[in-house]
């Protein structure tokens, strides 16, 4: 292993257009799982893939619980609708209506869910890079969960972020202790189809904002054109 | 455009090695970059990957602030400089021997900086999913991220996040409101040459984890052996 920089492998056309395919039919998954299992040798490329993550400080802060049991996912989803319940209580009129009828989960039809958390304390109290951002640990976790969707979606096994339970409930559930946070709550398993936009502008619940709107020249609100 | 899950595009094993070989030699770069500058269609691929990151509600939260000229890089630089001199004393002895050689910039060397930011209020007060977790917001905007630092490694293209600045004085630079959140800085620049392993572990400053001690089944701290 060289300890200068060495001339590095070129990605042509094809390993391009490859990652872009995957990054476009990413999708955030809550009702198209298979029930087929996924092999222990594909779950650890998966978290491999998540592993590599870049990381502050080389922090890693990252921990990976997987949950396959109907038990423990049924204690989950327990939390899940309690805390969907509430959440959809803050929508009002056809927007409520709505709300109610989106699936925003699969926690039981996945056959895998996998919890990842962040240990804030993984290198000590001062880090490398985050002296002055204190959240660059819970955004290195967070590049190690977008690494592993990507990785999932090349394996054709999609993946469903779900945000909606009481973290200290969840951390209870799983027994994790008071100093970890947990980062995503995600649910893993083979798909064979997926829509081709985001689910919720397919249910008409927002539209995609345009690119060109999002690009700045130089400083805010500056454009190009 | 069907408004059912269609019949997905399967990955094959060619696919699913491009992106895994992506994955394992993106390195967080910091004097390698090339003053070749990067075409606009090269750029305008790299943002729509960006900008096809997952997100909280359908929120996007993102901007993209492009700094090109010498004269604006200049000035961040000074910002970081500042920074790491403060970031440089909270380590003693060889530590801070160490950290005062390394390298943890390339702004100027860099062709293109981009500033992503998060607009916490884009979609008004309630967003679908981020009633319990008020974090979800920034953990989107750190998704489009990863998937820009992936698409620029596929485009033969290195990427450093540069975290070492005081966030209001960035704001300052960059015109960008008091409501709006930075979540990275980074450098981009074609390069020819990386590092084989994280620089960090490179120089003797940290060693990466074994990622089967951070794994656990069923809830936390319990092994699968």
């Amino acid at each position: 292993m060289s300890k200068i920089p060495r001339k590095i492998k070129k990605f042509n056309d094809k390993d391009r257009d490859s990652l872009y395919q995957i990054i476009e039919s990413r999708r955030d998954v809550r009702d198209e799982f298979l029930p087929k299992p996924i092999p222990e040798g594909v779950l650890r490329r998966i978290l491999e893939a998540a592993h590599k993550a870049p990381s502050v400080g080389l922090m890693q802060p990252w921990n990976f619980i997987l949950i396959r049991q109907e038990k423990e996912k049924q204690a989950i989803k327990q939390l899940f609708d309690k805390a969907n319940k509430e959440a959809c209580l803050k929508f009002e009129g056809e927007k409520r209506e709505l709300y109610s009828n989106l699936k925003l989960e699969g926690i039981l039809k996945a056959p895998l869910n996998i919890c990842i958390t962040c240990d804030r304390n993984r290198r000590g109290d001062v880090v490398l890079g985050r002296t002055h951002q204190k959240n660059m640990d819970l955004y290195s976790t967070v590049c190690a969960v977008q690494n592993l969707w990507l990785a999932a979606r090349a394996e054709n096994i999609g993946v469903g972020w779900v945000s909606i339970f009481h973290e200290e409930e969840m951390k209870n559930a799983l027994n994790i202790p008071p100093t970890i946070d947990i980062i995503a709550y995600l649910c893993l398993g083979y798909v064979d189809k997926l829509y081709e936009k985001p689910e919720l502008e397919i249910k008409g619940w927002a539209k995609r904002f345009d690119l060109d709107e999002l690009i700045f020249e130089g400083s805010w609100n500056t454009r190009h054109d």
